[in-house]
């Protein structure tokens, strides 16, 4: 069996954690597999980089601080691999360049375009562990970039892909993925399995366990992927395609994201190409535009209501007040205070009722829907973001994913 | 013009030193010239991350340890090529495997075979200065590799001499070559030109300020080479091929080495095939060994002495004794304590006398003289370690080294 591991900064943070993260490596080895292993940066070393290139530059250029923040990984590699070889193991090291991860030329937030196995192949076929940098690549004339934030995920993912890996263990500090977010909702519990479509929408909580791109690399191509603790021995997450069991739970989880504002459009003219000339302008701006909602016209006008990032909000507000004037929008309103909570699962595809009971669950808690946004296996809800905790807790509780009652929710509606 | 530039890590030790890097890398641009710079790891870093493969391995696998080692000239380039932009210019940061610096696979003292200009060429045709890693390398799989202690010097060298650059400048800590090391002959006396045979035979002195291979390399690809501080504008000292005015000065230097350790073998038969009995076992252990001297043979056995470097000298002894034995020696005597004094200068190809000279005063000063060896160039004495700094000065003074006496040793012998 041929095992991809990744093991994040937290697990790598010290020597100490280093030679736990070798024993391991050798543990899967001494159960009979071939194992590549992809580490991150040590615990702080990326942002320690990343400040010093800041500190000698106010905006860096992208292509200079990709080399210096680079570097974290191949220390750890280096130090895993001879961590593996003091406990008597066979180990090499292999960088991004090495490994030739090609990536576009994106720095700071490459995309892998390929992967050449054949080095990785014949160290293992040397019975040695490859030990690969994350989070690294190199472009087409030889470029070092890197693949942002939680990067390693995606080049472990990329990694399983290319070698055809059996499973891919992402290797954390968090013992698996959630029905919630356990900080927000107390009674969440660990899923054993989840699918990668569930995955991608609970991403406002998975982001924090894993790159949103793994995950849609996962999918795309359908590596098996465990999320596991690196400090126990729990079995973890399965992150796998949708099976006939799945679609029996209702809801598999439910997530809230804070990092949304509003912005409210009052009394846009309601003739074609008016939406183009507010959202093509904050499309060039870069600004990321997530849920947009239009009311039905009312004699010629319509309101229209859509969120951005929080980080967002001066700059999409500033666009927009250019853009409006000429178009003869009435008013623009801010609101920098809302949370998006949503409800996921693939049970809904072959139930209804879902989007009705969590309505009915946020009235009787007394909470204002401003804005809702549908998907095949979400349902999203905007709310003034004081109510986040309740309202995730109330839908916790009402779709039966607290603790020791998962059977509640199954076929529960529809 | 194009000119080489290469910082050791004092000069990049901290960011503000990085900044003033940056500042003459824009002097030599802003003169019109073509900048290629080298620098090594920020002053500590090599030493830091050496110790950490030292902790997490007894005897770290060299190929890790330079994958680990390596990153530390990869910040300093990048730091150094944001800080020139930051300064207003435009720098671009290259690696040993973006270069194209092909070394052998030696590990840790990997030798420069091929360099690869093209991409160094590209960017000063952007009129981008080309900041490059010293020290590191590449073999043909790929693998990273270093060059060795004081590597950068020898990458600048090859460097300048890829790219037939006009001159190369080292700049350090020190603001040139010496007739003698200063903290043992306070007389000593910086000089403005020396040749590329003095600067190797003056290695024990010269080792602090130029790594000997790349004073090897400059000589073999006739690369003028600067010695400079990177604190003042002093013009330093130029390294270079010998001209005439050079041979009329006697000596241009003493250099004195105490990592110096004497082996005596005692009424050694005098057969052919004995030498090589002793002296290839030696060889096999790694042991280098410096001076050799026999003496005359008296009833068919002599006297045979050896030095070797005083870390070596344990392992010397014990292979020796282990070969002693079969081959009839009757003893074998060990001093660490002692130390090779030499005087070095082209005139004494045309000139006699600078060996009786040297004698003379060793023997004025009462300092016995233990052993002796001559190169064409060169006149060594190994004596009594005690002896070191009054050897050094009395023959400093003897040959007109001293401050504002050069005159006094031109042609004075002979």
């Amino acid at each position: 069996m041929l095992v991809v591991q990744k093991y994040g900064g937290t697990s790598v943070g010290d020597l100490d954690r280093i030679r736990r993260v070798a024993r391991r490596c050798l543990a899967a080895r001494a159960a009979g597999h071939d194992v590549v292993v992809v580490v991150s940066a040590m615990a702080g070393e990326t942002n320690r980089l990343l400040a010093l290139t800041r500190q000698i530059h106010p905006s860096p250029e992208e292509r200079e601080q990709d080399v210096v923040v680079a570097t974290g990984e191949q220390v750890s590699v280096g130090l895993l691999a001879l961590a593996i070889q003091a406990a008597g193991g066979k180990a090499v090291s292999l960088l991004g360049h090495q490994v030739k991860i090609v990536t576009d030329s994106s720095f700071s937030r490459a995309r892998i375009q390929s992967i050449d196995a054949d080095r990785i192949s014949a160290a293992l076929g040397r019975g040695e562990i490859a030990v690969v940098a994350g989070f690294q690549g190199t472009d087409e004339r030889g470029n070092v970039t890197t693949l942002g934030r939680g990067g390693s995920d995606t080049t472990a993912v990329a990694l399983a892909a290319a070698l055809r890996a059996d499973s891919c263990e992402i290797y954390t500090d968090v013992d698996g993925v959630y029905t919630a977010d356990p900080n927000v909702c107390p009674a969440a519990r660990k899923l054993d399995r989840i699918s990668y479509e569930e995955m991608l929408e609970l991403a406002s909580q998975g982001a924090k366990v894993l790159q949103i791109r793994s995950v849609e690399f996962a999918m795309k191509y359908r590596v098996p992927l465990w999320v596991k603790s690196s400090f126990g021995d729990d079995p973890g997450t399965l992150v796998c395609e949708e099976d006939s069991a799945m679609e029996d739970v209702l809801v598999s989880g439910i997530a809230s994201d804070r990092n949304e504002a509003k912005i409210a459009l009052r009394s846009v003219p309601d003739v074609p190409g008016v939406a183009a000339k507010i959202f093509t302008p904050l499309a060039e701006a870069g600004v990321v535009v997530d849920m947009i909602v239009q009311n039905v016209s009312q004699e010629g006008h319509t309101d229209l209501t859509f969120t951005v990032g929080r980080g967002d909000l001066g700059k999409a507000a500033s666009v927009i007040r250019a853009a409006a004037g000429p178009l003869g929008v009435k008013g623009i309103e801010t609101d920098d205070q809302v949370a998006k909570v949503s409800v996921v699962g693939v049970g809904m595809r072959n139930h209804s009722g879902v989007a009705s009971k969590m309505f009915q669950v946020l009235a009787a808690e007394g909470i204002n829907v401003l804005m809702i946004s549908t998907s095949e296996i979400k349902i999203s809800c905007v709310v003034h973001e004081k109510y986040t905790e309740l309202a995730v807790r109330a839908l916790h509780t009402a779709f039966g994913l607290d603790r020791a009652s998962r059977g509640a929710a199954i076929a529960q509606a529809g």
